[in-house]
């Protein structure tokens, strides 16, 4: 006998439970994409290494999964170079193509190649997998899915506007409470302006970010040990201890900004995008947060993050705006912004906070029992007009025992059973029983048509 | 500036349109599998090698995308087998991972790994993407979706029956006139045993397949020319002659066939089938074609091969019941029955009979012109009522030229457009036009939800 196979680590599969779960996840994102407007794309799993390589950092190349030259991967390689044994330095000599990253890189090589077709702005958005040669732990896999949606092609803020509201509507939608974050690189970048420190930003919003945890005199303490000059520290006080609501803190903020145009700019659009969202009835609380800094090399303008308060996870969705998405491919003058759900985390807190409805994760809702030769061809017409109707029914394929055919009915969770006998046949009716209740009773299909789809 | 970005050969970009257009294609085939009480998985994109090397033939070994060890992927090889530059030999040292190849093994491979949690029959569906390596030419690429069906653990020909009414539901809803050739392999066999030449069943189905197309005699000659023996050819002339319905068909057969009891067997399974799909209102043409002989090595019951007789194309979907799937795992006994429909294929015969419905590719259903900061302000809450109702809406994010809004809106095929200016405000009011006719009204939020709701 042949051992029991395996799949490679860090990959999954879905069962037909977990898959309707999924669905139900994208479908929900899909769903508020498409009443914004946004349309899907896709673009193939892999692509030439040359546009993937180098985008992601030294680590990032490490991580890229990628495909041995179908043939002789071999030629064009010389007996010195194979003898070298550098993987690194020969891995883009054996593969030409590597599996895609992110999505953003393919989305920016889609507009370069694509941008005579394409009608400004563009507003797109992709469900795919994406692939990550990284350690396998906990909640981190090698194959998992992103949800972006992006504009690109305009400077308007009401595009970061609509995106929030995307965020809001979304996670509404799923049920999950949520605070979503919002900051401005212009206005970190303000801030290591003023206090003269721009290369120390990280840390400075690392240390900000410990102030609920260690209190002011440890961050401040922090901030000292990363070499950050007494001076700049007392710089940053009023920004430590700005409170308030977040117009009132971005009130405040001005005058400590003063001296930076890009700081008091970076003020200014966040002013903008939280009055736009006060009359658009947002249901989720909206926070300006200064330590917001993901992707920092990467943004350029508006930061967003989503948490979920009520279960202890990192955030769930992120974004922001960036300028020159496709200068890399020779197309400069794109800027963009966008956002990510994080399918796998939202389907951790959703199974956690038992939030799937009942409908989004519903498969057959009737199934008839086999009783023989005989009651099959008696059925299958009904079956046939029950599904005409839309309801998803199945008849068990086997004559197989009563307990045999219940207990597949109740593991497919299956609310309907109908039972059709001899003596069914010959009154024209069938039983059907409520797999919930127990109920039996006797009615015709048109009843039973119109108890399912009322239901 | 930096080359333009390609991608690699046999794969392709999927635009907006595109997309939708494959979304209703995968939607329609996802819902009827639906109806029929199929449940979905999904399992990862690469599989150990070992998972799939062998399963393919030679051939497939070959055409397998092979995906390189992270880190160093020289270790375990020696310098002699490097210099050896065996490619086909150490591939599976320098990789342990492939892409999927098709839906069918890995689905084996899911069947032997979660047998425990399994209700059998077992009634899956899988629409992924799958990639082989095969030289790339017009309508062949090298990734592409399967959506596969297969009912394992039920030897009942009710498996069968559902699946050719889920073919003929599937093509009707889509528009498509298709005839559903349906074959069985034990005749195949049966007829290869009573001429006494089992192994020369492909040649003599290849031969028979030309019939109409090059005449009686031409095939006799082709049979001769295989190494068939006279009397062998004497013994196919009543199969060859076959004529009339289905049923008269399979009758005129058993006198044939009644020698060979495997023969018969199949003769009463096509029978059952057909019967039984008699009285279920089939809409399309069902045709017993004793050459089918598609993947014979693999199919051991019932076969089955869709055809579009409107547009020249191969075939796009076919099946059939297979035993022992999972045997070559170490799981023996499970039999199963299954179908695939080729996506790809459907896309081109809908494109090319032009069966899009224009609601499955609609998109945004209608945008609002920006005149700008204060128009937008207005705006946004009629827009978040608008979405609020279901309608896909956009707002133009920029105050940009009222030609370039238009033309924007006229790209993405938007059949409604909203202009907001000062006197509409003043007057509470929303100018609708309809892009289609070109007719302007002067209306209210309300009216306009419910002519696009009742559109």
């Amino acid at each position: 006998m042949a051992a029991k196979p395996g799949i490679p680590k860090g990959t999954r599969d879905f069962s037909p439970v977990e898959m309707a779960k999924r669905n139900y996840i994208f479908n929900t994102i899909r769903d508020v994409y498409h009443l914004y407007g946004y349309e899907q794309i896709e673009t193939p799993s892999m692509e030439n290494l040359s546009t993937l390589m180098g985008k992601y950092g030294e680590e990032g190349d490490k991580l890229l999964f990628k495909i041995q030259n179908s043939g002789d991967y071999f030629a064009g390689i010389t007996d010195e170079e194979l003898l070298s044994r550098n993987a690194a330095g020969l891995a883009s000599k054996f593969c030409e193509k590597g599996l895609r990253y992110d999505l953003t890189v393919p989305f920016a090589r889609y507009v370069v190649i694509h941008r005579d077709k394409i009608s400004f702005p563009f507003k797109r958005y992709q469900i795919q997998p994406v692939w990550r040669a990284d350690r396998p732990q906990k909640g981190r896999y090698r194959e998992f899915y992103q949800c972006d949606a992006d504009v690109v092609g305009s400077d308007s803020l009401l595009n970061e506007v609509e995106l929030v509201q995307i965020m809001d509507t979304v996670f509404t939608r799923f049920g999950i409470r949520v605070s979503i974050k919002i900051n401005n690189r212009k206005i970190l970048s303000g801030i290591a302006e003023i206090i003269g420190e721009p290369k120390k930003i990280v840390d400075i919003t690392v240390a900000i970010d410990k102030l609920d945890k260690i209190g002011l005199e440890n961050v401040n303490k922090e901030l000292a040990s990363k070499g950050i000059s007494e001076e700049s520290i007392a710089l940053l006080q009023p920004i430590l201890l700005l409170e308030g609501a977040n117009l009132e803190k971005l009130e405040k903020l001005k005058t400590v900004l003063a001296g930076s145009e890009m700081g008091l700019n970076g003020i200014e659009e966040c002013e903008y995008i939280l009055k736009m969202l006060s009359g658009m009835g947002i249901r989720n609380e909206i926070e300006l947060n200064l330590t917001l800094a993901r992707g920092l090399n990467y943004y350029t303008g508006a930061i967003f993050e989503v948490k979920a308060p009520d279960v202890a996870i990192g955030s769930i969705t992120g974004g922001g705006r960036y300028d020159n998405l496709t200068g890399v491919f020779g197309l400069s003058g794109v800027s963009g912004v966008g956002i990510s759900f994080g399918a796998d985390r939202i389907f951790d807190v959703l199974n956690q906070l038992e939030l799937y409805p009942g409908e989004a994760v519903s498969g057959t809702q009737l199934m008839f029992v086999n009783f023989g030769e005989q009651e099959t061809a008696y059925c299958l017409p009904l079956l046939a007009r029950i599904r005409e109707a839309g309801i998803r029914a199945e008849l068990y394929p086997d004559a197989a025992k009563m307990k045999k055919q219940m207990s597949y009915a109740n593991t497919k969770n299956i609310p309907y059973v109908a039972l059709v006998g001899e003596n069914e046949i010959k009154e024209d009716k069938i039983v059907l029983k409520n797999m919930v209740t127990g109920e039996q009773i006797l009615t015709d299909v048109v009843t039973i048509i119109s108890t399912i789809q009322n239901k």
